[in-house]
């Protein structure tokens, strides 16, 4: 029987697209920067359907393309453009298959979106910390295949930190219950580790447990307008040795990015009366309620003020203020956007590093293009930032993008001098796939390559992408 | 050159042991379990003279066992009786390389004893959270290798959560040199998640990157008695959903452990009147100071208390009282070696599912071995419990431990049911090597086969270990 024939049997014929029209949606990555081409998307409505995909796959040496909710910003779940791959879409994979409180620990399957996850633990009176622009579309198989990151990672960390257990299919269409909900297995290698991240080169996840927290009861959120990145990291650095992990978001954002947000975005408006160069968007929150974590934040900043760190402040003493102050922060890249193209990154350094980064790679930055916009805003607590660049006038962008490799290779540099990363936390997929080598060992590639060979000898899952 | 003489060459005659009574204690467990022998044992200085042993060690075909503080539970670092490996001991890696409190973060060697870093973490004014009863004498390589727990792991993680980068040296004598401080990177596969906890069957772990944390200066700690595991589970859950993450220790002790303390360990007393089934430990921690957290737990057990499930109560009122009360619980152990021989347990299942591991094990045991006695105690909090067995009358025990393949069975089919692990923080090393394929699918078997395949293809690392 012809492929496209075993798998409509396996999934059904409504679940099996092979007409242009249709397929068109699961082709192009959510930017719309890359489309590919694909002899069918399957849609599975299980475990065991998704392995009887991978094994008719396989047996016909048919390369397979993992999706979720198609939302990644690295093109890793668009097929290739020799359109010589089946799209494997999880998500009808949508049941939450269990949640138990008392353990803190919830399995859902791939197709799950994230926001669904979120609800269901809130249901349990518990929290599920990831949280994302995406949230409402993106899928619990693509968050772990992503290892994604977003604005409550210095306190509860990565996708990763919040995996207890999987379920995957392997390239041969096995199916490896890893569907474990314990904090402490020492049984052997830990293979989950291995999936998570590695964008469906390895395997199909299908399932996942997951872990839930305490929710927290009191929030406080403030817009600080700081003299510098360095005023930014010591007073992370203080509020942290102050109030712990009371700290959820820390939040550096430049007065660029800022006047974008005002310029594009309706409704927006300066919380404070000054201009400053550089702000923190920073929130506490606690378990227990009560005045308490005003406090504690007004005690700290009492003390930065008067030495001249933080400049001015605003903390919101109301939901709609917390929001609005949040709105500032989440329609950065809505603004950019509407600005026009500019060439982005997704880097991180040690936090310690983070001022010398900023004032080295501007400086370098200032020297080759002279009057360049740095649109730089990001996750201070985690070392991450997004560091996006273009012309202030419109008509000299289309020049500088096509100078992309030579102004990567400036910010890179810089980034990598300080041991830090290319990509923090949008993957690689097809669109830093090419740089990998020249920013990793030739050891650690190699490792990879060992890894990538073991689980996947005949080269079918996801190729083109990572490696 | 014969080996070792080349080996003698790379790190100086005095570190290249090979008399008998020299290799002696490296040659034996640190619970005297297994005894074996090798051709040298050998100290490196260094990083570079750890690579170049191996690039030794992997011309001559001649297997490594690496080799930290010796204080593993599973005889993971102790060569095999054939003598045909060279023992690695890391002891002589003491650096601490950097340690970064703006990004909480410090680099330690593989041979820092852990409360040396503990030490320098406190020095910085920061808390490195991992805490053993061999902190004294473990070392960074050897708790990475095994992926230690301890009583922390409810609130902080096991090591791997610890862990932000490695240095690794692999097989064939080349360095990996994965030492980031980044708490966000996605970029490819995540390679120091094998390293950790592979029990040195992959590589050597020369040096690490370790998070810190906001040092806690408020602790308070309680001694409960509590009507059941039920009650303890349900206890926990309460607190955590009303001070969070300020727990930060809740060990489980049952009634027969506490009596082999007061039994064998002089100056043990009861902290409370009455006699109970069994008892919580717990811990409160936060950064800040105040009467909060005594305040905060009151509330909490007031409410148990009327319900039933909390019985009675001591919260220590002095850091020598909270000594007196851990000094109950880490006793334990020492209190069952003097008491001899029993079959010994380190378990985990989710932690809603205790109270029915508890009563359907403990059900079990009693029909097929009537009287016997259940020393029950561990991390709650972690669903890790240490579940050890001994008859009553010490004659009859030489009998009875004849019977641990028996033994076993019953109390890993029930830990098996419940999704559990066979060694939650111990490790697999050569005690229970035999009992993995028992108790894990043969398709996670095969997936660890191919990935000790792929690092090495030779077989020379820890030979005769986990797998």
């Amino acid at each position: 029987m012809p492929l496209i024939d075993t798998l409509r049997s396996i999934v059904g014929a409504p679940h099996c697209l092979t007409v242009d029209v249709d397929m068109a949606p699961y082709l192009t990555d959510w930017r719309g920067r890359y489309t590919g081409r694909a002899r069918a998307v399957v849609l599975p409505a299980d475990t065991a359907q998704v392995a009887a995909v991978m094994r008719a796959c396989a047996a016909a040496g048919c390369p397979v393309v993992p999706q979720g909710g198609n939302t990644g910003l690295c093109g890793g779940a668009t097929p290739l453009a020799d359109g010589a791959a089946v799209v494997v879409n999880l998500s009808r994979l949508r049941r939450i298959r269990s949640v138990d409180a008392a353990n803190n620990a919830l399995c859902a399957e791939a197709g799950v979106p994230l926001a669904a996850v979120q609800a269901a633990a809130q249901e349990a009176d518990r929290l599920f910390p990831l949280a994302l622009a995406s949230e409402g579309s993106c899928e619990v198989g693509g968050v772990i295949s992503t290892n994604a990151g977003g604005v409550q990672v210095l306190r509860y960390g990565n996708t990763r930190e919040l995996v207890l257990g999987l379920e995957v299919v392997l390239p041969d269409g096995q199916i490896w219950d890893g569907l474990r909900a314990l904090r402490k297995d020492n049984t052997g290698y830990d293979l989950k580790q291995l999936f998570i991240g590695a964008e469906g080169t390895l395997g199909i996840v299908t399932a996942a447990t997951l872990k839930l927290f305490a929710r927290p009861r009191a929030v406080v959120t403030a817009w600080l307008a700081v003299a510098s990145p360095a005023a930014a990291v010591e007073l992370l650095g203080r509020l942290r040795a102050a109030v712990g992990d009371r700290v959820t978001a820390f939040e550096l954002i430049s007065r660029p990015s800022l006047e974008l947000v005002f310029q594009h975005i309706p409704g927006t408006r300066d919380p404070l009366g000054q201009p400053s160069p550089w702000y923190v968007l920073l929130e506490l929150s606690d378990t227990v309620t009560g005045d308490t974590l005003a406090g504690l934040l007004e005690a700290e900043l009492a003390a930065t003020i008067a030495e001249g760190r933080v400049i001015d402040g605003a903390i919101a003493t109301s939901d709609s203020q917390a929001q609005a102050l949040w709105q500032l922060r989440e329609n950065i890249s809505e603004a950019q956007k509407r600005e026009g193209i500019s060439i982005k990154h997704d880097i991180s350094v040690p936090v310690s590093a983070i001022p010398g980064f900023l004032d080295a790679a501007g400086a370098a930055l200032a020297a080759a293009y002279p009057g360049l916009r740095i649109v730089c805003f990001g996750h201070l607590g985690d070392g991450n930032l997004h560091y996006n660049l273009s012309r202030p006038v419109r008509g000299e962008n289309d020049e500088f993008i096509a100078r992309t490799p030579e102004v990567n290779r400036i910010v890179y540099d810089q980034v990598v001098e300080r041991g830090g990363s290319i990509s923090a936390e949008h993957g690689i997929g097809q669109l830093k796939r090419d740089l990998l080598p020249d920013y990793k060992s030739a050891v650690e590639i190699d490792l990879m390559r060992r890894i990538k060979q073991a689980f996947d000898p005949r080269g079918l899952m996801n190729p083109g992408k990572v490696l």
